[in-house]
């Protein structure tokens, strides 16, 4: 058995000089990434460990795992599925759908599978939107191009008509493809099928290309997207350094996370200032980003700044305007960074040549990189495993690399980001060798 | 604070029909893949947990973290740091190398690193291959092409004579960028510098692209190469489906693992048999693979076999040979399964296509993918964290999310494997549903 | 020998009916495009037929082949080259720079090459910038990265400090590689050098991202870049097909010309408009473009427009505003068309869904495609050929299939552009099913 | 008017000094490849020119111009179309069924189109395959999937039941996707109808992923191809590279024609030797492979060739086996080199790495990249314009820019290949620095 004294590090001598790290330009104290002596991470599975120790596991807060149970609830010869999806794109959604119906189709010969259009829309009868036979057949390819075969929409439709709907077409369950406003909506509808008592489950795949789902580890399509961001940061730092004092920005999504920010700045490692929405800076003084840029300009010739669309918004004016989705408008943080960078190079009398990139929906489009079809397919297997054991207002995740059943409350609560405290914020600043605090 | 009731999933109603999965083609009962009604993974973060819990903490097996610390061992400015790349290429070499220089010189000061050439083989006198100084301009784009900067080779060479090199040189760290085979030698070079107490630090960065080292998460490149190795699968399955009785056979990396062909197989679903070394599987019979094989061709008109190099070794007579790194030669079981199948068909006069792909060295060469980069990047920062900090006879990985150091010689003694129980092993039955028992 | 009744192609009967082409949505007569009774193409290579005839070859107007010649001017031991990239990035440049490098190198012994840094300034004094000794290391792997290892800039310098310069490095030859404004400026500088007998030879590798150089062909790194700009075309179809009424707008380089727009669209298929300078379009009316966007929405469900950035600038306000090299600001005619197409849904009481791409710089900072690449290390080779046979003022090119010599002053007085009544645009319209004329 | 004086290239000075190119390692003359004095390019449209000249046009071999006519010979309401696809597959097989069958829907308004599968196999009843209604919405999206959404064989039929087949199912137009053998095929199904008179038009796209269908220009897939092939020779670089006299052996499609070699190595420039079926070697002796190999990896640490499957066969027996085709079955030209340099490195007890990469049918089941896209498109709608006009017996291919109509024979004659003579040949032996002569 392995103890702790097995994993007990060597070490050449002492430590005993302080470290330089982060004291580069404009850098403070960065005492809250260091790691602590105590700090070490356990050795053993979880669970068996604490079963070992002899605690009552039942009064544990656990997930439910995720995969097949010897016992279903469903008759397969009877059941009838419902598919949809809602929100904005996002890589891996047709591998979601396709997965799902295959697992329905070759492993619990479920062949009685209607794809819904365009979101809630699709499942409300003004709309006048038919649903598709979703077959083998139809789904082989899908996998292939980017976006939703079923196509979808933003916004809610009523409760009470989408379950008539579902009762009208004599559904058993309802597999619910989008982010935590449509996961809202999942929950409010597997309340009122539990209300009603007519029996159909609803099961959640939830989406988020930002990456700020909780609880349930990375979410699908977020590699891809990242990937594809950073061929624009590679296009802005290959711009820059062709030019004479050559500045890039690369505005990318991230409304509350910047965790495409900075996974993408982490990919190519062509950034020199990552901005997020969790991690405030000032834009002006000797340690403002603007002061940063020009002594980057100064000693590499050329700058290139991440952007995340949510970062930097306290500089810009507040406005009221809201999407279909609800969510406050945001100030264009990459324009308003370019003018003030060109203002104060302009002021000074000194040429630069800027470039903006805006990728936009250009990330999200995409089929899924392999990394991501492969965890859309097994999240899609675990969820028709799960309700086809009749779960209902659940959603599949992944946890500490095991597929697991979330309710679909703990999905839509709040919105985690990058922590400032973090290590991979930490990696983010050791990449860019920006200072850990511009403000 | 979250409580178990808090987690609990919703059902709309009791299971009790027995669940149909795996009841297809020459199935079997596949019990060992249910999910047991105790089965939960826990929510809390183990340590806080634990602590919470009263647990003694110090006792428990447990990894130093991973990450800066405030006080270091070695004084930068006096600090030459060695660089070796060793064994067989994987994506993201070039990227743990830049890492390493950009680590050290933009955060520690540390502008004195040679890069060795080829492997071991650079470090002793005899081989006349002199070092390469590595600056921030010399690494700054090399992780746009695959390879390693530095090239490689196998096989070991005499410890004593590499440290003695390593002493004449002035070297205070090295970092061992390898396979289990280097990480042995690393093991033996840090114990022989510990002896002559010379104060040079020894720390690794594991590589293997089977994805098969113990305890440290997955390995560097791994998802590139299944990226890669998913594109021969689909070139596969395309040539079979656009022809009467189409055969494809894809042999993929991987001696002892099975990790990349279930991955690659998931990665495009488009594999209809994943042979492993892990799971033995029959020729003959009616539940042998080529029964299996006949009759998924005629039900589908084509079928795709993914072979991982090491499987179905007990099918091909043994040969003595063996490679440079003294790996014993295995038989080739793509080419085996090529005539096998062939001349089943020919035997019975039916037309069969058979087309038959070794992608091979060509997945391995290649830059590494976005994923892979992120974490090449960091694996080589949480190295430079260390070996910094006078740690040595370590190498860095990741586990459950958290950067860690392990001690040499836990990720030389065995190789992991996929498991023909768990959840891995069951999405790629799911994917392909082949039976999960061919024996 | 081949006559002309040997190529004569059968018809299995006359053609007596109306060809239906182009009489769709909005159509009109579409005469311009039909094969006239007579049009053939000669079957022979041209030179051949016309000796073979007995025309005095002497006097037709002809280009000097490219290529090696057994006599060359300049003495490899004592000849040093200078390279210079000027104007916007494009795909290919250090393609081109390595091939010169390699070629000099190689094949004539040529070893001391400088790289002028950033374009004409790196040719001044002022600009304080040194030239980088290229050798067959420094540009081995160059082509890998887009953009171009010397940095470039626009605008033009002193021609006589230009040559002033060259005579003090001791340059026998200097290569440009930029666009028509840097094409101008080369031949000024040879005009400087053959006026003061200085001997230096000044050689073009004509550049433009938007492939309108007459009489060359095309552009090195044109393909890659409408490639580039396809995905986004695709990434506009797909939002669009996935969202209720969904309009995608993609605007792509060319200021004068439309190539990158009928290219990008061609392959891909996914437009239904195409908009380019040398066709305007009206905007209202039944036969305007937004009563066709409407229709086509209503037949589709949703409809994408790739539009160049010079196209419909009639419908925009003139600005007097110049960018560094002189070009006439163009209005944002992307963001336009999205403003007046939204107003007109809006006014309707309709929902749209507009989304809007701008690939920009993006599209041509990348390494060049595989095709791109084998026509830039020709067209290098061309240039070293001539340029070690003293052929000075003039630019490479390639003309039905062979390499030639032209004269600069013939790639910079005009600017072609895509035809409107060529096979080209046809291919276009076919390919949308666009109104050929929407005036 | 242009004229030749116009068309001038100045030079600096005269031309005296022998050139040293190509007086490289074993090294002999290369006057073939020089350009003499007189070689120049015709600058004006040919048509013109010898209109311009008086003359008579009549008798010129001229080939029929593709593109629309305003009078068609088919009643697009009464017009029943069928597609083939045949032989091997190829890079926009997916992209010209999908233009056929949108070319005919929108501008011909010809909606019955039917799909026949797996290649002549598909036109005769013995076979049981049923045809596949080819309609917009089928079509839509499988040009994003390589290889051919038909199916396909090799191998002929009986003439006089696939045309009994064409009657049978009421067809106007035959559209045939196939190679030289499959074009011999549609040759005879021509002839046959118009000897029964039965009005069917048979047009063939000509295919051949080699490159080598005389008269009609570059060949659909082919750019796709060598773009693929390309990557392994990059491959095979990076492996060399990285070992201790590290060899790389790329072999690459090609039985008679060296095109794919050719274009592929010039593609990447990392190949050190390119062996083609055109240009024989010697292996032995002072100028033979051998000796060059190994000069060149004295000289460079490293080598890698690249070998069109076609080439050295003087080397290998005889063999009497044929493949489906009629092709004589090529020795292993790959594998034998491979051995044949083993044994040479080993002979002399020096160490060696070899790495054999055969990337086979990988090359060919992609789908189009940009440029091919287009081709296929233009190819497809010219094949439509053709049929509809009662063209018949004959393929489209593009000629000096201009799609053009070719009887069939004219394209199944003869296969052209890689002039050793020529400028494609040159820019290898450029690009390599390979001896021009290795006899």
């Amino acid at each position: 058995m392995v103890t702790l004294a097995d994993l007990q590090v060597k070490t050449v001598g002492p430590s005993t000089i302080t470290s330089p790290l982060a004291s580069y330009v404009g850098g403070r104290t960065t005492n809250e990434y260091y790691v602590g002596a105590d700090d070490r991470i356990l050795f053993d599975d979880t669970v068996e460990l604490v079963r070992s120790r002899g605690l009552p596991l039942d009064e544990l807060p656990t997930f439910e795992t995720g995969g097949p149970r010897e016992l279903i609830h469903f008759d397969p010869a009877t059941t009838r599925v419902g598919i949809v999806t809602c929100g904005g794109l996002c890589p891996g959604l047709n591998d979601v759908i396709r997965a799902l119906v295959l697992e329905l189709h070759e492993h619990y010969g479920v062949d009685d599978v209607l794809g819904f259009r365009n979101g809630y829309a699709g499942l409300v009868p003004e709309s006048g939107l038919q649903p598709i036979p979703l077959t083998s057949e139809v789904v082989a390819n899908i996998h292939e191009r980017g976006g939703t075969m079923l196509g979808s929409s933003r916004g809610a439709q009523d409760v009470g008509t989408i379950v008539d709907t579902l009762q009208m077409r004599g559904l058993s369950i309802l597999f619910v493809i989008g982010g935590d406003g449509s996961m809202r909506g999942a929950h409010r509808i597997a309340e009122e099928c539990l209300r009603r008592g007519n029996g159909i489950a609803v099961v959640g795949v939830p989406k988020t290309i930002d990456n700020d789902i909780p609880h349930i580890g990375q979410s699908f399509g977020f590699q891809t997207a990242y990937a594809r961001a950073s061929q624009s940061i590679k296009a802005a730092k290959i711009e820059a350094e062709a030019a004479i004092n050559g500045i890039g920005i690369v505005k990318v999504m991230g409304r509350h996370a910047g965790f495409i920010a900075c996974y993408s700045a982490l990919a190519n490692h062509n950034a020199d200032f990552v901005l997020i929405p969790e991690v405030p800076f000032a834009l002006h003084g000797d340690n403002g980003l603007l002061a940063h840029i020009r002594r980057r300009v100064e000693r590499d010739g050329n700058a290139v700044l991440v952007v995340a669309e949510g970062a930097g918004q306290e500089h810009l004016p507040v406005t009221d305007e809201t999407d279909a989705s609800g969510n406050r408008a945001l100030g264009d943080i990459g324009r308003f960074l370019r003018e003030v960078i060109r203002e104060e190079w302009t002021a000074r009398g000194e040429e630069v040549m800027l470039r903006y990139f805006s990728p936009g929906y250009f990330i999200r489009s995409v089929p899924a990189d392999p990394a991501d079809a492969v965890y859309c397919a097994r999240l899609a297997q675990t969820a028709v495993h799960a309700a086809m054991a009749g779960r209902t207002d659940m959603v599949v995740g992944r946890r500490r690399h095991r597929f697991v059943h979330v309710p679909i409350e703990y999905v839509t609560h709040r919105a985690h980001g990058v922590s400032a405290d973090g290590d991979l914020w930490l990696s983010v600043l050791e990449s860019t060798s920006q200072p850990h605090d511009m403000t």
